[in-house]
């Protein structure tokens, strides 16, 4: 549990800029930690706010040199992409409008990408950024950072060794409290961006949480959703924006799903749960309670995993640090998708293969098929819940 | 703890007879076991099968006497209306087609019922049974067992308690994996009553678990489903019959649902599961570990209420039987909807006041919103999902 | 599971008596819903309290007839012993003091019983009933009614079957917090029994609780605690009772055990909990939620198991009435207890062959056994928990 | 949540040298990746292993500057004390013996010291450590990483705060099952360290979790084990060093303790749970559910605590880095530890005021305690499990 492939395949870790996560950002100091966890980046630049003074200022406190700690990031990645020790990876953690332009900037300028969710607020931003990649031939991560925990992979990987069979039914819910009690910012004046359809996207909660379940479910099925029955809107009648979203799913097998993701539920914290039932057996998991996936099989007791514990497979155990029975949580979980990324990132710099397990972290493609699943849920609310296909096409 | 208002307001249990339960029926032991846990119920007639033979053996097995162990309902019925210690309450646990027409029989010679669920198979039917049991006065008690869960009324007590505020999101799910492997029967044969649609009903899912599930969501909540976007159908590709339904659900005061019922879901034994959320906080109940209710409000820690625990209300305490720490179950459950019927059985033959708490237990209306439901889901999926109103006009 | 062995053995139920139980007792409620629920038992003839006016009132309020609701223990043994329909089995529920002489009237006039724990308040008085037993061949159950739930007789099935391997190691637990803010009665006036040793016994949380916990991890661990390390006392520091009971374990075979009851950890329900490890695996049980039994083999991820799912024996399957996913809990763990004993007493008093899995109720031997155990760790603590046999030899 | 007052005061983070920890140490990659989640140490120097060879290499691996990376801990004290950017934290993580040497090494160097458990192997060692911390000034601090989860910080604030009221009973047990099937070494040969009375300490069971399980039950309650009864030994036949301790426990107040240890429970992983109960509630945690804290309160429904959410006191929220509901684990409570001693090393060195709520970190004093703790309770073993006191005198 020793070993860093990473520093070992360059000598080093990577050299890692980041665009946003400033003072206030829940989301920028979890991406810091997950690159700093396992030793795989160094954190050499940054532009962490949109004020320029504030964004060095920030930087520097994060650890960053002054004269790296910029202010606006073409500013970064031109100045970066000239010197000897330049950031080789550049992170995205700014408001969801912004992905798109920087994604693009940067993967033009020959750096990896680490982006967060939701990769555009449009299927026409999603598909340039999957044009770009293609063409680039860079590696872009996308941080369904929940794809991360061990048991989740070992629920992927249960479903890929066929210990569930074939998948009949697919339950995920995501389910917050934070907007239970929140009142919403005052409409005639410059809403914060995430209450902006402009700069948030479409649906609060289906750019915030959505894209996160519908992730899981097909990342944990291995199936892809293709059709939907949805009704996204708001529980809270003065409010402008989204905040809860309820589907029926069709999966690409026939297999069914429900789908059901809200942050007005008063009191409930973080309740992302999946359940996934095939011909021999079910899982289900919670992200609350992470270190515990119950199989239920068709013949025999419950049985319960646990993070290295008996019978977990290889894609979960290479995703835990430590012995059974040390719970390992979101940072760890969130760290597994920087940390395969560098995998991937260092393997193909260097020209060596790869670790094939380190693969497996969401992409721009699971970027374009989650907005094409926004905007299928959205025409579908318009069309009365009728089924609406979810695919994208490439 | 120790007081039986049935025997002192009656001087002795009310007299049952029974119509179904017998061999090899799963429910008919539990209705038996209910009836007799409190003691307010003596069970002193019965015909528990339709082959005569076997009827009055089996009877006469369950404690009846032999006189009294007959071979056809309308004969017990008719005996039982003519003798001085005769049955004054006829428990109905039959294939469904039947409830129709034994609850007519019974109510039209005076006896209350108390019925299985669902009421009947059509929404005539239902209608039926509602004219006759206003026209006549007797008392109808309807099973849907879980609302006698001491902490599932302790949840519809608190929401009528407004501790929870106003309602806005309701999620109930009722997955079962007993049909998940189960090969159906021979289509080209007779099949058993529940796989076939004129003898189970139209959908064997939603009348076997979809109608308990939609009523746990009404009893808790408060509030009356109006309209259903639903897909109902089956998951094995061969089944004839229904074993899955999905729907979203938007209830009478705006709030929105969700709901999710198989029986195909591997390895899973019983689990029916609901949240409701207002704007004060949120309550989750799960079947498989009744004993406790999680309550998230918006502003505290979550509180775990226990049956007779602290905090609980006097409907919850009056569910229960014991001291708080020694768990009650599902005969329990079942039992205090008998308890229940009992009292208002004794109080309107005694002509005393029944206990205002014991009048909660379902009844023909519930019955009849229950098959309003079903009918409104499946012309939801025949529509393609469109929203179906689901509302029973009387 | 519809089957009554009894009524089929003696074409009736047992005829049953009761001494002690009446309004305000807690366990009173607990024996005669027991007896009631399986149908296995007619509750014929009562004294109900040490008042013969109250008793006669509240003996008649729980069904009996008037002229068999007695005022007097012995009246009634006396009548009862002369009429031809008379109880055949007498349940004793009296303050602890009393169950030495009435169970010894009772068999001395043929009465089967069935008595409350402990046995009795000394070991003298324990062997005199073993005797009695013995010399007059009836039978004799004592309610340890925690073996009859189906979780506990599938952990004892378990390491019976030698899953578990060797036993080393048993950790028993019961913890309650009912006298944690109970002011203690008036010292200078006459007590309530449990509070006076020559009533209650000499310690009252050994005689209430320790002699449960004690018996459980008898029963589960199929091994006798040979020797003992104790500190009994109370924690409120001005209480002149026992609240507490601390032990360390020897086992017959060399195993180790960990001891500890109280009734002061405020807040606490009735958290009864039993573990045991064996070198093939371990098992775990929560009286608090009674369906989970969890397996942890050496080499395998967790097991959970449910009563009537998968995996479980044949002990344990007897113990459940209905299929897995219907909770049962205390009730229904008593009502085995009291059903396994009239299977017993049903076939002695026919001539007839007993299930073997029905005579696994505690009896008279473990209640003498239970007897030397409080003994052994009063006479340990005395010592200043030196090492004490608490072995029992006939 | 992005404050780094390490950084800040310092201008930079703490620069570490570590001794131990090199390949096939599980706990050398958990005290490196906590010294690196929150940033506040740089991994600057390094002996990693008793061969100088594979130590240099080693630490090289771990991103140690080769001229940095050392052959022996004395040579790298001697070096790094001598460099303008020399080491100014040692963190000791070698074979219990040598914690002792090492420890007195470094502060007469003027190192601060991190240091694993136990704190020494013996009494006088103890107070030899005790004393040169006093001597010097500097900061130790001794790695009980089980402190620094946020639950359990929440349960000693709410000890401290008078939330429970007077305390009287502790519950502690840390079971394991690691060396369930383990065959020992074989006794003819060098042993491995842990193996070895002379480098593992009298009692491997004890040294092992031992310690942590005694440091947590003072940790939460506030109060000191005054007197022990124990039995301390091995269940499995053959073994020649502890496998098991037990023990009955006084604490200063005159509230009672129960303390069982094991790593023979076939199956469980690393099973640490505490429960403390007072006059006003009780609290319970498990270590392999980390993230909630169950306290029941007298006179209200159990309240669940979860890091950072609603309820929580400081110096709870202080532990966590993230907003409830997103499940922090092992690492985060080991950085914990390490991140206090930066704040109060940093905050010496630069002779400001540190957080106060930052030194509640275990140190050399509650290492000697522990230490003391295991001698008496080996002495009670040795005298037939006589009480015997456990209290270390400064």
């Amino acid at each position: 549990m020793d070993t860093n492939p990473v520093a070992e395949k360059l000598g080093r870790p990577l050299r890692l800029g980041v665009i946003g996560g400033g003072p206030g950002s829940f989301i920028g100091a979890m991406h810091r930690t997950a690159a700093r966890l396992d030793g795989r980046y160094d954190l050499v630049a940054g532009v962490v706010s949109s004020d320029p003074v504030r964004s060095r200022r920030a930087a520097v406190s994060y650890g960053i040199l002054a004269d790296r700690a910029y202010g606006d990031p073409i500013e970064m990645l031109e100045s970066e992409t000239h010197r000897d020790d330049g950031a080789e990876v550049i992170a995205i953690m700014t408001p969801n409008d912004t992905h798109h332009p920087y994604a693009l900037a940067a993967l033009d300028r020959g750096f990896d990408v680490i982006c967060d969710k939701p990769l555009t607020n449009t299927m026409a931003e999603a598909l340039d950024v999957v044009d770009k990649v293609q063409e680039t031939g860079l590696t872009f991560c996308l941080t369904h950072n929940y794809t991360g925990y061990p048991m989740v992979r070992q629920a992927r990987a249960m479903v890929a060794d066929d210990q569930l069979g074939e998948i009949r039914l697919v339950q995920v819910e995501y389910v917050q409290g934070g907007k239970a009690d929140e009142v919403d910012p005052d409409p005639t004046a410059e809403p914060p961006w995430r209450y902006s359809p402009v700069r948030g996207g479409p649906s609060l909660v289906m750019g915030d949480i959505g894209t996160h379940a519908h992730n899981l479910a097909r990342f944990v099925s291995g199936l892809e959703v293709t059709e939907v029955s949805a009704e996204v809107g708001h529980v809270i009648p003065e409010r402008l924006v989204d905040d809860f979203g309820s589907a029926m799913l069709r999966f690409s097998n026939g297999a069914k799903g429900s789908f059901w993701v809200t942050q007005t539920a008063a009191g409930v914290e973080n309740c992302l749960r999946i359940r996934v039932s095939g011909t021999r057996g079910s899982v289900e998991w919670w992200q609350e309670w992470p270190t515990r996936l119950v199989f239920t099989p068709l013949d025999g007791p419950a049985q319960h995993f646990t993070p290295n514990g008996p019978g977990t497979l290889p894609p979960a155990r290479r995703a835990s640090r430590i012995v059974a029975g040390h719970p390992e949580g979101f940072h760890e979980g969130f760290a597994n998708i920087y940390s395969d990324a560098a995998e991937a990132i260092a393997a193909r710099r260097t020209g060596t293969q790869p670790d094939p397990l380190a693969l497996d972290f969401p992409d721009h493609v699971d970027g374009a098929i989650g907005v094409a699943f926004v905007e299928a849920a959205m025409a579908s609310t318009a069309a009365g819940s009728a089924w609406t296909e979810a695919r994208v096409r490439f």
